[in-house]
């Protein structure tokens, strides 16, 4: 270890989703670690079905991205208007600041630094287990950007112009396209995480049975369960 | 960071597939670190829909564990017969290595310290991608026993049991058994991980367009392709 490296627990427990990012571009270097790291990640047999997709301006990367922009609008008015986020967005509560980041996030979309396409190479039929075989990848991707000192977060949003995108980049029938991540150096910082206590998430020798020894350490702060 | 502790990088790059335990037990320490650690991941709107139930040694994780075992050795000779595993054995071939390390994880199946089961809260159809909430918290997992010394693999190979033991262990409809992860100290050792290179994960602007920069560091060495 170098010291002002992030440990791995640390890491862990650090990694925000980060959606607002400052203008730098991302370098070839800290791209190639990140996907380095991501490409670590463990799948079923070891078959490594995962491809990254990386867009950043090339002319397809350009036009994908506007794509993924318009996706992402329509799903946050989507969202903003089933979770009423709208209204709350001046309050200056959590929740206010959550639904102003993601109004700019998706606003700025065509801006963000790098977006990464994680796809999924089937080898059978779409299953609900499948992405045991992509999603740690992604995960790891998240944390080997932590590591280098950006961020990113995973998204879904792009469902509603997967046809189109899947025209526009060549993306062949049998891969499917698993997660849309953006990535940059972020405008914020990284920091805890908020999550449930422990005791609502883990359970020992049955369902909703108790592990007394699952306890979170002091200081953790919690999201409402 | 402490000195010794494990870099948030070198985590990543270096978390293998532990099947062999020593017969040590892993303290409740180590397992509410472990858990804090998974439970850190992200999930779609931040709902934490996994739940993890840790099977020791009480009454019902005794059963069920009986139930994996018996899964995991059929699983096994279904995977080494129809991937000619079982000829190589012998071989003192990295193949022959990892059918005896397979066959020898399955055989002592019980004996496997801990054994966690990830689960999924749904909230909707099962879906290919709902794993997006669930496998990032697996890897996490993997790497926070990683950083404390331990280690574990992720497998799916209850689907046969999984009837009978959501029965054993009284998971409710809408839950799914999305892993089972076996978890103790290694036997052997953590070290990097072998993956194809780089170039054929990685494409830029579009789909099987090489990114000239996604080059592995010096020293890597790789699967077959």
């Amino acid at each position: 270890m170098t010291a002002g490296e992030v440990g791995l627990l640390e890491g862990l427990a650090t990694t925000r989703a980060i959606r607002r990012f400052r203008p730098d571009p991302v370098s070839d270097e800290d791209l190639a670690a990140i996907l380095f790291g991501a490409t670590r990640a463990p799948s079923g047999s070891n078959r490594q079905p995962f491809r990254f997709l990386v867009l950043r301006d090339g002319p397809r990367a350009r036009e994908a991205r506007a794509l993924l922009g318009e996706a992402f609008r329509s799903a946050w008015q989507v969202k903003a208007a089933s979770d009423g986020y709208s209204e709350e967005e001046d309050e200056g509560s959590r929740r206010g600041r959550t639904a102003r980041a993601l109004r700019q996030f998706v606003e700025g979309f065509e801006d963000v630094p790098v977006v990464v396409l994680a796809c999924l190479v089937r080898y059978r039929a779409p299953h609900p287990t499948e992405g045991a075989s992509v999603y740690p990848a992604c995960q790891n991707l998240l944390l080997a950007a932590r590591a280098r000192g950006l961020g990113g977060v995973m998204t879904m949003w792009h469902a509603a112009v997967e046809d189109r995108l899947r025209a526009v980049l060549g993306i062949p029938e049998g891969v499917a396209i698993a997660a849309t991540l953006a990535l940059g150096h972020p405008e914020g910082g990284h920091g805890p995480v908020r999550r449930r206590p422990l005791r609502e998430l883990v359970y020992e020798d049955a369902w909703d049975e108790p592990a007394p020894w699952a306890v979170d350490p002091p200081g953790t702060r919690f999201t409402r369960g």
